[in-house]
């Protein structure tokens, strides 16, 4: 009962959301065995990459030492209709400036409530690193009884 | 401005809602990096397990190469609102026949919908697999404005 989306119609689904979930595996010295670790994200589809900015922290330690990420996005009716959109693809920080601000200001049209908390969140900006996911492959699922 | 959930308030979290995204870590042959793979799931959360239902396919597949897996769950109002549980643990199949309806059972009491599709689901049951993460750590963020 569950059946592959199209590509085109899971990229379509990433292009009309902007909530997803990221999952990165973070590497344990002296493990072979890597350890999932998964965060909600507001992202920014765009040319065949996923952007996201965040502060540093615990995704960001896992994807600089393993690139590779897993953007989830899904429209759920219920248990039994639903469909996943789920975008692979290879970490790169964006570290030009030009493109670091076109970046941020996509992310910030797609945010709700911007104007109240406008002013904070720019204060934080200077620590944000923005990266893209470079996407390799991008497939997905559904389900419909 | 983003600040840990305590564990028991992760806890509650997982208890009061029955949807997440699970995420594992695909192993590649001659690899060191394993690949981040995140699925929509129902869950029931009991006795420091979460308890999943699946037909075979990639996440089982990925479970039993790399027995990790990590259950995110959250509670979104919007981008400076939310909550997110992360339950992390051990892949362990139920085999028991006893225990396997039991957790089927609660799986299904959880899920919406279920008398126009109950008949149709039971046709699938002998195939699918039931499994827990038994649980060796739930964390959890918030982020409030």
């Amino acid at each position: 009962m569950i059946s592959e989306l199209g590509e085109n119609e899971a990229r379509a689904l990433l292009q009309r959301h902007s909530l997803g979930r990221l999952g990165v595996c973070e590497r344990i010295p002296d493990d072979e065995h890597n350890r999932p670790y998964v965060v909600p994200v507001n992202y920014w589809y765009d040319d065949n990459s996923v952007y996201v900015h965040s502060l540093p922290g615990r995704k960001l330690r896992a994807l600089q030492a393993n690139p590779h990420g897993c953007l989830q996005v899904d429209e759920i009716e219920d248990a039994y209709r639903w469909r996943s959109a789920l975008a692979f693809g290879l970490y790169e920080e964006v570290t030009d400036a030009a493109e670091r601000d076109r970046v941020l200001t996509e992310l910030f049209k797609r945010l709700p409530h911007l104007s109240p908390v406008e002013s904070r969140m720019k204060k934080g900006l200077d620590e944000t690193i923005v990266f893209r996911l470079r996407l390799t492959s991008v497939t997905g699922v559904f389900e419909k009884w």
